[in-house]
Formats: C-alpha cells, structure tokens, sequence
C-alpha cells in the first residue's frame, strides 16, 4: 500500500525556535519578553530584529527540539512518506546548518526526504503538518496546523489544530 | 495573465559541472578522460569517485556557469515563473555554496524562487528542464532535457532535447 504523502515543518514544528529567539532578543537587544506574552502577535513583531539574529549566526545550528518531537516523527516516519519542507531561503547561510541539524536530531530521515525552499507553495502532499497560515493556505490536502504563539488565537475551518507533539498521534 | 511555472535544474543545466569533474578527477586521481569519451556514460560510472570529489570540498562554490546559461535564464525568467530546482541533500555541506552560486551568478533569481531537496518528486509545474531522466519521468508536464554527456544517448518521445542554452529560445 502507498503510504499518504505527509509534508512537516521544521521552524516551529520540530525546531523549537521561541525558546531561543526570546533569549538573544533578551541578551543582545535587552527586550523581554515572555511565550504568553507573544501570544497572537505575529513572528515578525514579536522579533522585530529577527534577520540581524539569525543571519550568518548559526543560529539554526542548535535550536532545540519541540518537546516530544523525535518520538512523534518516528512516529509519522513509520506510517507516512513523511517529507521534511522548510522555507530556509530569506536568511543567509543557515541551509546547512538546517541540514545537519536534522540529521543529527532526527538520524531516522534520510536525505531524500528534505525538502529546503523559498516558498512551499507548489510542493504537493496528501498532509501538511505546519505552524503558518500563509504556507497551510497554498496547499490543496488536509491542513495540520501546530499551535505556537503566533498563531493561537487564529481559528479557520479548513485547519486541524494541533497543540503539542503528543496530540499528533492523536489526530495523524 | 499567470505565467506557466518552469523548474530549472542547476547542475547539468545552469552549472557546468562536467569541466571541473574531469579537471578534478585527472588532478586527483589521473585519471584522464575528455568530455566526448563520456558521451553516453552515466555520471556515476563517468565519475566512480563523484563523493569524494564533490563531498566537503566546496566542490559547487566555483563551478562555471553553462555556457549562455545567463541570458536564458533571463529570458525564461521573464517569460515564465521559474523556480530553480535542484537535488542537493546527497553531499554533504553544499547547500550554502549553492544557494550562494545561485546569488552571485543569477543575482536576478530572487530567493523565493529556489528549491534545494532531496528529490524532485511531488514539486510541480508546467515545464521541467532537465538533464536527468529520473527526474524528467516523475514530473507530470513538459518534459525538456538538456543535453549533457550521460544523456546524449538517450531517446525518449516524451522529452524534447534542448542541446544548448542558445537553443532555450528557440523552444521556449
């Protein structure tokens, strides 16, 4: 049997990337901010300095990994063709740091399995397992979309909300 | 008007990679092969040592754009919405050098519009140029191969050959 193509996200899906966005926010331009405090904001205001942190910083090198995630994409690797999509384009020098990252996080995906681009749109699967509006919106499958601060007070019918990685084998 | 999606291949296609394989693999190896005594071979068998060569050594920072290669893609990139798509997950630590290549090469291509993935399969458009088969033979469009030695053998009804870039307005 074919398994259903399953198109995953890194940045706020696996990669836990608020934890160390908030800490560089706070070492290097003093501003503090808590999680619940950036609860519906959107990403670029809650980082209003996003490029100058993670541009040419390696930042992508060691983000950690959502709570939950190695089992839940071990999880989804043994049921679906699971396909790892990132947008990885606008920041300079971090594609592979975003590779070898996930194969060190998550040894079990193979290469053929990594998608890196610009825009998602176009890139076509049965599932889509995402943290954005803008990237669920392109896609013509059943829409997963995983709670972060950005995005919890967002509500649209056509998105199954996931709130944490121990929901996935809930709903996937 | 929505303008017909095109995907581009880099190497084989925008990236002459054949020049600097040979180069290398006489340098390295001596081995002493001309790029005709390669016509109708498959590059792995062309190239026995490919990841040693290409593996970690920056292989793609610097190689040669295909001849004319610039003023196609500034062609098609005016007359259709090209997205470059290029398999580059197997070797490790070529990612940035590529993306990079594309930058200073195509400074035109904006980073929307590249794709770097493991396989081409299940990334969709209206028209593929290629020089790879297995690539070709996944996409459901226009097939067009570009002519490279591994492939100038080949004969399949559902490519239409474009040997040279000089060609690309004459078939596109």
């Amino acid at each position: 049997m074919i398994k259903q193509k399953i198109l995953v996200d890194m940045d706020g899906v696996l990669a836990d990337v608020y934890k160390p966005l908030i800490f560089k926010q706070y070492t290097q331009r003093g501003i503090a901010k808590t999680e619940e405090e950036l609860n519906g904001v959107e990403e670029r205001e809650a980082f209003t300095d996003l490029a100058s942190i993670v541009n040419n910083t390696h930042f992508f090198a060691d983000v950690p990994i959502m709570n939950g995630s190695y089992e839940g994409l071990l999880y989804l690797n043994e049921k679906f063709d699971v396909r790892i999509v990132s947008s990885a384009m606008e920041f300079d020098n971090c594609l592979d740091d975003k590779f070898n990252w996930m194969k060190r996080n998550f040894p079990f995906i193979g290469w053929r399995q990594i998608v890196l681009c610009g825009v998602k749109e176009g890139i076509t699967g049965d599932i889509m397992l995402d943290d954005h509006p803008k990237n669920l919106d392109n896609f013509n499958g059943k829409r997963f979309i995983f709670t972060q601060p950005h995005n919890i007070t967002l509500s649209n019918p056509t998105y199954t909300r996931i709130n944490n990685w121990d929901q996935v084998t809930d709903f996937l």
